[in-house]
């Protein structure tokens, strides 16, 4: 179904202007803070009861609609999330509701802390994207606020999903390259040992998706995982690690699980005084502004985080309006998008 | 004088424990929503009453504080400001307040919007990164709610300010390309008509320390300014422009106001054939991550985000804790951070 847009809700600003007063004046009624005349808390209390003003968004989370949506993200310089944000804030434009980032979450303690206080606020709505908490705090969470999981599979009754294919992302990677005449193609996943997160996560999708594809093209005895982190640190770690093989066993080809990860090998690949793809293609995931840049031009394979942005605020309007309807899992299809950083191998 | 740290709040977690139930069942019961059975209320109110619960932090905006401080951003793509956004969540950890971003703020319509919502939902204290909007709009919003702008000259006895010394950043640049034998130093500058803008913001004040500083090395003739804005788009057009003129006009160093502007510099100079700094010198501003990320090695300003962020809170909390009190300006001294895009120039 859709949902009905909401209305345009009375604001301080109206108020002010109804009373013929400064917005400071409303607030220091509402506040009932010092400096109020008798005469301008009648002007602005009459106002308020015309106009059906409801003081404070966050005071009607105890009967009604706040008007507000939270947006947990993991790291706000991975420049894959501005993306799934321009698709949030664009769909919500023309309606009255209002989004507030919850930043810096980088671990379960931190995601507790910010869901909490998401709920506590009495936000309508929470957009968790790519959370690493238990399956149980996702349910707690979704038991409390309706709640859209961003970049994560798996799937539950209490929350819908909207994720990207990664298997099919890392399938079309292996490929790219394989057309390219590679053989020798290295991965670097994100370490995770966690059960739930191994099964959920997109980076280990990513990893499972990576080694299906060797297989596919009978490169099995090929398949090379460095396992550490999607950060740039990680992924100049791992090429540091590569590149430091005798030429053999160095791969001619890396595949880094996630953008932010290939920037890290493109520095490493630099700093040993190498080229790209000279000497070493490198390919990412998530399709970042920064791989589209010129001077960096790194090929990379586009989920389309505006659309999953599109798409997580579709299915929370419809389960703001209707808390009971079945829970919906979106997958998007991811395309490879191929950039200067990766060519013909020839031995 | 020295805020006190609030004490830690009870939460919704501490009520559940408490209680023995879940933190859904204390939340429908906060809600008196459908499926909380009357024993189930009656232990979750018991505990609520014993804990001293205040459900809702929003709600507490009508009497006293919500431990909400909203941080306005006008871009999360520009690098600068996770810079600032950290020293923000850093100085906050280890209190009970928690930080919630308003994304999205590329004007004075979006902006107003934003602070708006962030009065109506009784937020205690507001941190206005970059605004552009009049002295008007933002002494409107500090009547309302204590609040630092960040990265905005001026003052007003309605909120304290804390900015880097922009003009200063800018004949830091200046003289060191001087020092290399950089005579024809082009300047780009994000474009602005509006008069107070033209007194308060950043952009205006660097373009500004550039003329002083070409007048103060005997270089007035040279002084050249190309007017688009601090985006990637704006560098690039920029350059592109510059490029396009005969030799003896075109520029052997490039000026650009922000590292995001520098980007789309670095991006053009690329596609026109040409290399950094063999046949242009590029400078930027703000030491972004992106300036220090290894390939790209851009010569920048460090105008120290992370301090900006921790003063912004700093001031912020005192006027938390006294409103009353004097409004405050912090300004920092940038600091020039030599890298391999500026080099000497021979004739």
């Amino acid at each position: 179904m859709e949902p009905t847009a909401p209305q345009r809700r009375v604001t301080i600003v109206d108020v002010a202007r109804h009373a013929r007063v400064s917005v400071t004046s409303v607030s220091k009624v509402l506040r009932n803070a010092y400096g109020a005349s008798p005469e301008m808390q009648t002007k602005v209390r009459r106002a308020i009861e015309e106009l059906g003003y409801r003081p404070h968004a966050g005071a009607r989370g105890l009967r009604g609609q706040t008007y507000t949506i939270g947006v947990m993200l993991p790291d706000i310089r991975n420049p894959f999330f501005p993306e799934i944000l321009d698709g949030v804030t664009d769909s919500l434009e023309e309606t009255d509701y209002q989004v507030f980032l919850g930043p810096g979450c980088n671990g379960e303690k931190a995601e507790a802390r910010v869901t909490e206080a998401m709920i506590d606020r009495g936000m309508d709505g929470l957009v968790l994207v790519a959370p690493v908490s238990s399956r149980a705090h996702l349910e707690h969470v979704a038991g409390a606020v309706p709640t859209v999981v961003v970049g994560r599979h798996g799937s539950s009754p209490a929350y819908d999903t909207v994720a990207d294919d990664d298997t099919e992302g890392a399938a079309l990677v292996v490929r790219h390259l394989v057309g390219l005449g590679h053989r020798r193609i290295a991965h670097i996943e994100h370490h995770e040992t966690d059960p739930t997160r191994l099964a959920e996560m997109p980076n280990a999708r990513r990893a499972d998706g990576y080694r299906q594809a060797m297989r596919v093209h009978g490169l099995e005895e090929f398949i090379d995982v460095i396992s550490t982190s999607y950060s740039q640190e990680g992924g100049h770690r791992a090429a540091r690690e590569l590149l430091g093989r005798p030429a053999p066993a160095r791969p001619t080809a890396v595949f880094a699980g996630a953008d932010i990860a290939a920037m890290g090998v493109l520095d490493a690949v630099a700093e040993a005084g190498l080229s790209v793809p000279g000497d070493l293609s490198v390919a990412g995931y998530d399709n970042t502004t920064f791989a589209a840049y010129g001077p960096i031009s790194l090929t990379s394979v586009d989920q389309c985080g505006q659309e999953m942005g599109r798409n997580a605020v579709r299915l929370l309007l419809e389960r703001i309006a209707d808390r009971a309807r079945p829970s919906t899992k979106v997958i998007l299809s991811p395309r490879l998008v191929a950039r200067r950083s990766t060519a013909r191998f020839a031995e």
